[in-house]
């Protein structure tokens, strides 16, 4: 049925969204309901992290990817994600079973991450293109230990997981998929499109934490950025081995034949650990054990005037960078 | 400067968002900054009230208005809100200093209600015509008592504050302007204008929560949904004197000269409450000491299947209804 302007009705509510609710999660005292302002949650003594983002640029899969990329901040912090809200916006005269597929998406990366819808919000919203899904999620952090961005020290080995650009590579796999496949064989592309699988970095973040300083989610600017982001809030120097930066071969095709740089390319998927020197044999050991690729690609320095990175023969400074899929879009734009 | 597609940039980040974040507030354990994935708070065995809204369909006061529905949400619960988040999805080729203006009504709208900016998201989003705000609030409950709206008991006197369709009457004397010009007075288009300032419901409910047994903040719909929305979530039935709903003047005559009915029109800024009879003089008393105008509306009965309204001489059946704006928006599409 086509939706109307506003919010969807009590049916459609009922219909799409209520019954993918666990009313049975103990932790939920008050759950989404026709004409519940607000839900709530009960917590002992804890510290509760949360986090914000929206999934604006694409048709597909953005139920499932507002949950991890939500979650992944979580798990980054050191927290396990709980409770999630989801705002829903959907364009004028989109199907009522829009709403249901999203909300499935939804639920199924939910039972992934192991947490639970708490509430949201879904209307059809005049001026907009494409669905937006704009997500919550709070998380619980373990023994009350974080992990923030802003938490590495001196002399800590910087390490990420699996390879460079994996939610890029997704997205040009994906949306790209016509232009690329005279240049770049099917086998390549389909493999390509399967990265979107690596996406949520819960699993190895719940692995390391014990052992880690600070974590980060690397997104948009890609591993650059997010190396960068983690100097800053840290306010240390960094020094990184560009080139054993490891890139995945489906990404190093994609990038070489749209021109663009898989250093700079949006990597949700890959996280980033700044770890101890006492800690680092554990971690890998901890990594290896559950087959997730992990790398040593630099150091934390003391001095934050020295973020640096090492690449094509030379250091050079670290910056933060625009996202290599940004740009290309744009180009082609033009 | 006009933004490009994306997050915005750490010096916009700096310049318009950090600088109003208020880093010594205590319980924020991670405040947000460059790279952070997550902000952190401490509950010290605590009920945590969460809510998320967006505003999605003006350009006035976006970031103020975000604030105050979702503070509205928490407040009707029975609790306080404490910690806000927010995402900001501007239009391609947006000036920057629109994050600054809306993050300075956030900033003003936080302080009115006692609440702090945690963390959120801001990006410039392809294919959106207006700036869209996505909000999350999160409270604590007062003495973890809850006041949702699914608690409205048999004998309950139903409340109201204010008068009916106080946003409406905003939106309406704003947005069409010009139309009405012509046909109201300069004084009272203005004075419904000013009705803006009424929308939050935190003080009202701060009075009141500890001598209700629900609340709840009628939106989309009016007050004719929000009564019909408690009345389905406390499964119970209602009888409502439609005649007793205190409506504006200038409400009054906005909605006459558009054909629209303001107990359907959307009404935050009244606060609906479902007391028990021997709390309600206390409950009018706190009122009128604030000068909080209350007004009693009906009572909550047995019988699911009896959710009635007494209008224009008969017993009607409340239903859940389209709000007014919406009809009257598409009416004028035609």
């Amino acid at each position: 049925m086509k939706l109307k302007t506003g919010k969807i009705s009590p049916k459609d509510l009922e219909k799409y969204v209520f019954k993918l609710v666990n009313y049975s999660e103990k932790t939920l005292l008050v759950p989404p309901g026709i004409g519940m302002d607000a839900a709530a949650v009960y917590l002992e003594g804890e510290t509760l992290v949360i986090t914000t983002d929206p999934i604006t640029g694409g048709e597909k899969r953005i139920g499932w990817l507002s949950v991890h990329v939500n979650a992944n901040d979580i798990a980054v912090m050191g927290a396990e994600p709980k409770w999630f809200l989801v705002s829903l916006l959907l364009p004028p005269r989109s199907n009522s079973k829009r709403i249901g597929e999203i909300m499935k998406e939804i639920k199924k990366a939910l039972g992934e991450v192991g947490a639970t819808l708490v509430g949201g919000h879904t209307e059809v919203t005049p001026g907009i293109r494409q669905p937006i899904v704009v997500a919550t999620m709070m998380g619980v952090a373990h023994g009350n230990k974080l992990t923030p961005s802003s938490n590495c020290r001196e002399g800590d080995y910087l390490l990420m997981t699996k390879t460079a650009g994996i939610e890029g590579t997704v997205i040009l796999a994906t949306d790209f998929y016509e232009e690329l496949k005279d240049k770049v064989s099917r086998e390549t592309l389909k493999n390509a499109q399967r990265f979107a699988e690596k996406i949520s970095v819960v699993k190895e973040a719940v692995l390391i934490r014990e052992y880690a300083n600070a974590m980060h989610d690397p997104t948009e600017g890609g591993l650059v950025n997010g190396l960068w982001e983690m100097a800053v809030a840290s306010g240390k120097g960094v020094r990184v081995q560009g080139s054993r930066i490891p890139i995945a071969k489906e990404t190093d095709e994609i990038c070489s034949i749209l021109g663009l740089d898989p250093l700079k390319l949006i990597s949700s998927g890959s996280l980033l650990a700044s770890v101890p020197p006492e800690n680092i044999e554990t971690v890998m050991e901890r990594l290896k054990i559950k087959n997730v690729r992990g790398t040593i690609i630099g150091r934390v320095t003391r001095d934050p005037g020295q973020k640096l990175i090492f690449l094509n023969g030379e250091w050079k400074k670290l910056c933060s960078v625009r996202d290599e899929l940004w740009r290309f879009l744009e180009d082609k734009e033009k």
